[in-house]
């Protein structure tokens, strides 16, 4: 167990907590960016809110709406050059992942020359690191991607048909002001996708790892657990603010590191391939989670059963006949499809009218953009381009 | 569930990781001050081995050793005394927790003109909350206090017997380098207090809230459980460096803020209570918890018997008849005192040849230094001085 962790992002955390966006923005600059999305923050009310708070500090702001729901490369350019051209010193991301993350690479993009795409991991000649970046507030709508306190983004290049990540840790935000009270209005699938996120978030460093970790193994159930507890109460009644908050702040515990450090994960096989479907047919990212997740399980299952035992005992309360008991692994899995399936999440391919056609293509493109350049995926176990291919057939 | 957080500290975590402090005091400064103990690093050869890092990484360093157990002020005005003399501009905790909590005042003191006591919390007119504090690398040599990565120091009076804490962001260690191989040498009965520590730092907030915290208070058992599972491993067999790699982690986690974070925690009772009769007896503070823990619980089941049948549920995998269930929490009390008792802690202060003599001191001077100002001592439920005197008096 060796690492080393820092995450130096301030969380302000409660209900009403946006009534303290203008001090926060205050403390890193005069004039804030604000990026968000496709304008359910103004039907909300919440952009209102959000000003009115930054006036009363006296924070003067611009503005780049319409990140999309898979954030695009032109997106960024679009709102680095606003930054540039309004001399903003702090950008304001209001909204969901999609609109934290192309908020991340804008605050980056601000201080490089070249091409913000050139920060993106594609393949292994990434050409650019991000040094530095305008401070960046991270103000979720959405209890989902954890982007809040994390300093990675995802981006898509709609050219390339590609969509891959940055991580950098000049991109942790400053400040992650979390006011579950912003979410209360987030339609039932958009909560039951962030829910599906949050969890595959976890479930991810807690299969891809055949380490001995016993308290982050524990930390990662707690947070599944308050997840599967609390977001059918959060999809039931979206005023629950109790549940909204739990799942908040699961989502949040997801990502940002707590529950991963030493965890010996060996990578996001999951999200890695999702990326390459969601790519291509432009599928919202936990829907393709949500179906690909468990045929990934049942797969990486044969390899690692001990782990997948102790998820299906812990996390569902089933007895193993032994800590190999793969037939007590499936059954853990099988459940934890019906938990999908029970909060409205798709869990194959064809309920979002994805054939197999491109399937080899999927299993290409993932391997040469984030494989680890010896034709494998990196995972427990790592994944040939076979394995690729018959783990999403058996999603199809 | 409203609340802020923000720990700053760089944490640097495996077997070996000594040889990398060098390199890290070298980030923060040119001349460092060593703080030590009573002498085991120097026979254990970890202080050699530091002096040699920090020569390679070209950093310069001065000396103050022999930081007490329950470190007194004078120790704190020595220490400050020989980094100004010395101009150490970055400071080295190597040892235990009354070392890194003596080294965190030293550095706040190197920029305070004052007495460094004024920092002390002790009574509601302390004087002067710190700043400014030369930057920190945090080394322990004892999985116990997770002072390495908190803003928190306790130090005794000698002259008043007040032993209390000061609490400031500025106290954060800027670098916590925990190497388990430091620890291997730890002899039994301080490997147990340490464990003892730790648990007690996590069931302080764990009991004291009334708040619905699932994440939080599942994060907490897993802490409880690993140092409940790898405690008595290391005791064993010092040299089992899993079991040391794990009451490490677990140290550090019980009292960094990752589980206590929103968690609605309104005190430290036990630790308040147990400051003061070590500040009479110089007792070890773990033994001192291990003594007076059980002795609470009891008394705090009776008003918030909730948390504590869960304690014994997931802790002890006891079967409550319902979630009031006293006599279950009771059990689960029994079994926690009968397992601080199995790794050899004290659980009467008879065994310190502590008598009861001095009870209504302890609970008169607790009040005065740390007390709510209205005669209680904050907690659930919050402590009258009849309550802190029957608490200590089933404890003798």
């Amino acid at each position: 167990m060796n690492f080393e962790f820092q995450n130096p992002t301030q969380l302000i955390f409660g209900a009403g907590s946006l009534s303290r966006l203008g001090e926060a923005a205050k403390a890193h600059g005069r004039k804030a960016l604000i990026v968000t999305g496709g304008g359910s923050v103004k039907r909300s009310g919440t952009f209102d809110r959000a000003v009115k708070s930054l006036k009363e500090a006296g924070v003067a702001f611009a503005e780049c709406s319409g990140v999309e729901p898979n954030p695009r490369i032109k997106t960024v350019r679009r709102g680095a050059q606003i930054a540039r051209d309004e001399g903003c010193d702090v950008i304001i991301a209001l909204g969901g992942g999609s609109t934290m993350d192309a908020a991340k690479v804008m605050a980056a993009a601000v201080y490089y020359d070249g091409d913000p795409w050139d920060m993106i991991f594609h393949g292994q000649q990434n050409v650019y690191v991000p040094q530095k970046a305008l401070p960046l507030i991270a103000v979720p709508t959405l209890a989902a991607t954890g982007s809040e306190m994390n300093p990675s983004a995802v981006i898509t290049n709609e050219e390339t048909n590609e969509k891959s990540f940055v991580q950098a840790p000049c991109l942790y935000p400053r400040v992650a002001l979390l006011d579950p009270e912003l979410t209360v209005s987030v339609p039932k699938d958009q909560t039951a996708y962030g829910v599906c996120d949050l969890i595959v978030h976890v479930t991810e460093t807690y299969f891809n790892s055949t380490a001995r970790t016993p308290i982050q193994d524990r930390f990662a159930e707690s947070v599944i657990l308050a997840a599967m507890e609390y977001g059918p109460k959060a999809i039931a009644d979206g005023t629950d603010l109790e549940a909204r908050e739990q799942i908040q702040w699961a989502a949040t515990l997801a990502l940002n590191g707590w529950v991963s450090s030493g965890a010996g994960g060996t990578g996001f096989p999951v999200h890695m391939i999702e990326h390459t479907v969601s790519a291509y047919h432009d599928i919202t990212h936990a829907a393709g989670l949500a179906i690909f997740n468990p045929s990934w399980m049942r797969f990486a299952a044969r390899t690692n059963p001990k782990k997948f035992v102790q998820f299906a005992e812990r996390i569902f309360g089933l007895e193993a006949k032994g800590p190999d008991d793969l037939d007590c692994a499936i059954e853990g899995i099988d459940r934890y499809e019906e938990f999908l399936k029970s909060i409205g999440c798709p869990t194959r391919f064809s309920e979002l009218k994805i054939d197999g056609q491109l399937i080899e293509t999927y299993a290409d493109e993932t391997l040469r953009i984030v494989g680890d350049g010896h034709g494998h995926l990196s995972g427990v176990p790592p994944m040939s381009r076979e394995d690729i291919v018959a783990v999403l057939r058996a999603a199809l």
